[in-house]
């Protein structure tokens, strides 16, 4: 299969000589800026305070945080905090805790003379793996998505939720690989993109697809039963944070709702992940635990004031009672396909990828 | 039936004499400050920009707009000019007509010497038909959360969508009617309160219950499906816009979304509506226009700055592309049930309450 070159507009993740360049993804949508990451402890501050967000992202981050730490020294002592320091900054992320193990594999056996460029050799290796596998998925949504622009008249209208696109990654996304594997061959599409509360990630997409020139709109979440009764949806796609066994997948709270629409109205609902995302030690959904999240998050809300400067506003008083579940598990029946870098499978076939060598 | 007696905590709307004293809901929930109408012209100003909002409330509104603008001139030409202004306040909203039709009906054949009292007393009726209305359909509702209120070792809940409380009325509301009448009863309940965007309007919802005692929690529209799947939600019960005479409901959007979830988890899924809602004229979901708002609902919103002042932020670009309808429709198989003052009907029997007599 040839690849897709799918070229971020704007790099999530680069390296610059000795440093890391990253695209500062707490100041979009309304502000693009870069950081320079020259040492540990600037990597470590870049993902716990989310200047980098998105799995894989996080995952090469950390990976290149490793890098970064060994300029100081090399030594077992050092390597093994830098390994500890990075893990702690997100303690729920699967990526995160994959890309550092890799890491310690490849480094903690040789002598400390060759970490540094080893490092280096490694978390570049991560990143093109996640630019790869982003392309694997692109390819086989592809196909999905000329199936499903059934009328040639007008453009194919998929609807996403959150974020699982080129900012997540360090390539061309899971969820949105596809559409930006249509969008470069000229296949007619749009994406309805929904807000994502309480975090408001899809105001992430729609600048991301902007900045990619893909047509698309912004609707509340709300808005999904309704576009879809009106025939203004012919798929919906999404990411996933995890992956059961059996197929049920869990994502950013509000995917269900999606699901569940687009069943009801006969629109096929895909998920699209790597197969790292799969947790085949999982059974099913009721096994994966849903974080809960701050009330703030739907008691506060960010954006630009008057004047065009940040500014946060309060919605609610401090002490509304809120709850706030950060995921919901969209159960096997409603999935469609899972879109993954081995190709599209049925949520019942997930485990014929257990032992699967990586695709070439 | 008894009638359980709800007191508004804050009036939605007085009579003060020859003026009449409104809650300004534009300031909520921040700030509390009614406002005092004496003229037609603050009575049309206080509809069109929504310091009264709610169809209920509308109505009576205008009923009360009539006898304010009477105080002036009572001739045929000023009342027919005073009955044209307030219709053009807010077009689509179909109390709004029912009350002005009712007002015109009445005082159009009097003397003009006798119109000025015969319109405060109307507008009074329309007022206590209003609570009589709600109170019924509150002593309806009241059975249903009965019978769902299955573990008495914790707390029926309910979930509503959007706010239709007593804000949204001249009594105790139609979806919150039945929480306040077993509040008033003692049933341990609490109320899940979806945010509703892109208005928001479950922050009044928030609000209301706090004014009136009753325990809630808010959620991101999103939490729907996860919240149910987890078993925290017993009912769900909504307002409704506009039922078609198959049961079809059109309501806020995002309303169908908690329907389908509700239906998938086995959750009953009621709506609450005065028999006024009803269009026995429209046969089916399908011949209901969803009205499209302003793409500033999903770009801008308000709330208080850090300084508590009232303030509105940017969300994105004033040219991201939106799409915002209002409302979605409900089909009559995801409803368990219609909350209306003669009883709680199943969707296709709600043609029998075409020509029944009002209930006493």
């Amino acid at each position: 299969m040839s690849r897709m070159n799918f070229t971020q507009p704007i790099p999530t993740l680069r390296r610059d000589g000795h440093a890391v360049v990253i695209l500062d993804q707490t100041r979009l949508p309304h502000r693009v800026e870069t950081c320079r990451l020259e040492t540990l402890q600037a990597a470590c501050d870049a993902i716990a305070h989310m200047r980098v967000r998105g799995a894989p992202l996080i995952g090469g981050t950390a990976a290149y945080g490793v890098a970064l730490a060994l300029r100081e020294s090399t030594d077992d002592a050092w390597l093994a905090q830098a390994l500890q320091r990075l893990s702690a900054t997100r303690p729920t992320a699967v990526n995160l805790h994959w890309a550092l193990g890799r890491m310690r594999e490849r480094l903690a056996p040789l002598p400390a003379a060759e970490r540094l460029a080893a490092a280096w050799a490694e978390a570049e290796a991560i990143q093109q793996e996640d630019a790869d596998t982003c392309a694997r998925i692109g390819e086989h949504g592809l196909a999905l998505l000329r199936a499903h622009h059934a009328d040639a008249t007008r453009p194919l209208r998929i609807m996403t939720h959150c974020n699982a696109g080129w900012l997540a990654t360090m390539g061309a996304g899971t969820a949105l690989a596809p559409v930006y594997a249509a969008q470069a061959l000229g296949l007619p599409l749009m994406v309805w993109v929904s807000e994502t509360r309480p975090r408001n990630q899809g105001l992430l997409t729609a600048w991301e697809l902007r900045e990619a020139g893909v047509a698309h709109a912004l609707v509340a979440d709300n808005a999904a039963a309704v576009l879809m009764a009106s025939g203004e949806v012919d798929m919906v796609i999404t990411g996933a944070d995890r992956i059961a066994a059996n197929g049920d997948t869990a994502n950013k709270v509000g995917t269900c709702l999606k699901a569940l629409a687009a069943v009801d109205r006969g629109i096929p609902f895909y998920i699209a992940a790597p197969r790292s995302t799969v947790d085949f030690d999982c059974p099913n959904g009721e096994a994966i635990p849903i974080e809960t999240r701050s009330a703030d998050e739907l008691l506060e809300i960010d954006g630009l004031d008057v004047h065009g400067q940040p500014a946060r506003l309060r919605l609610a008083p401090a002490d509304t009672r809120v709850a706030n579940p950060a995921f919901d598990v969209t159960p096997a029946r409603l999935i469609s396909g899972i879109i993954t870098e081995f190709g599209v499978l049925a949520p019942d076939a997930l485990h014929t990828l257990r032992h699967a060598a990586a695709p070439r």
